[in-house]
């Protein structure tokens, strides 16, 4: 069996948590690395050498440094193709899978940051308020959609195989059951947060972090 | 060799001109349908049926439609291997490109829609011209990075392999000539600009959408 030497850089609460799930699901060995965002780790020039860009997930292999979710969550279903995390052999599924992450990234994620890190965007404290003002109107259009997408019943973001996009989801949905929304409004999502909830690899990810 | 029916919806001067080109670096056969986006065109109830999202790009395809800049590209690379699209044989390697194209969609990307598009994450005029004043140093900030990229000299996003990473940072470039930034402050990016304009499957592309 293929075991690169591995190791996440995470930060508590934060996006990473999809990779590290990812990792334990995949029965791959690796070791935990915490960046502490609250005391601007990743603005530390250790860390930048690693990922220039300052943001967690960054998983170190033996052959170099990988960023963002949708990458490594992709990398880690194909590196261990015996946990079976994606489909792939089938280009047409493995896309469909890497469009949901993608809108994840660039939609759900990007919104939940107008709200927690107005900054990144415009300065100013009015600015601030005017965009965490919008931010619930778009988490709701989005989560609507992730509620229609289970409409059929069945119970991962793929249909009948769970994959590395069932623990991304499984991060946005913690985070909306904060002060953007009520994750109760969209009755499948949350019924897909408490079955990703009780997976044995997201309990022993949770763990580890809180442990970090 | 295996020929999906396929069907590309568009819009001028938008995104989707990456996966526009990587249609045709593939060599494949595939239909254009033009979405104006100045009439709504993607907030018409057709549209809606075939993306939810109202997005483009959509690529339609004999199992379904398929959305998203990165999924898509990934998409076209592994369905047509001959075109040696993505190094699709290497986990490494493929996830180092998504890594750059999640980076494009998520953080470039975005950076410009707060300029073109500010309405989408907040209202008001004020907010409004707050983000488009910052815009233009978080893409000095991208646009730096990018540029250290192609510090070793070699030609493409991936080094010596074209990738359909290349088309996609290429819409970026051509839209970083407008208001927003000078491409020529970042010479190797504006090299590779100038490289990538060049290929017989990007003159088409473009002479295609002027045409519809």
């Amino acid at each position: 069996m293929d075991t690169p030497m591995l190791k996440l850089y995470f930060a508590k609460g934060s996006c990473s948590l999809a990779s590290h799930v990812a990792l334990e699901e995949a029965g791959a060995t690796y070791m935990l690395e915490r960046v502490d965002l609250g005391s601007g780790d990743q603005r530390k020039p250790d860390y930048l050498k690693l990922n220039p860009k300052g943001r967690v997930p960054a998983l170190l292999t033996d052959k170099g440094v990988l960023t963002e979710n949708p990458a490594i969550l992709a990398y880690v279903a194909q590196a261990f193709p015996q946990a079976g995390l994606a489909a792939n052999g089938d280009s047409y599924a493995f896309a469909q899978m890497q469009a949901f992450n993608s809108f994840l990234a660039t939609s759900v994620h990007v919104a939940f940051a107008h709200d927690k890190r107005p900054q990144r965007y415009a300065d100013g404290e009015a600015a601030a308020q005017a965009m965490r003002a919008k931010a619930p109107a778009a988490l709701a259009e989005y989560f609507g959609l992730i509620q229609e997408r289970f409409a059929d019943g069945r119970p991962f973001v793929m249909g009948d195989q769970y994959t590395v996009a069932d623990p991304y989801l499984f991060v946005f949905e913690r985070w909306l059951k904060g002060d953007l929304g009520r994750l109760a409004d969209y009755p499948a999502v949350a019924a897909h947060h408490a079955r990703i909830a009780e997976r044995p690899a997201v309990r022993a990810a949770l763990a580890a972090e809180d442990d970090q």
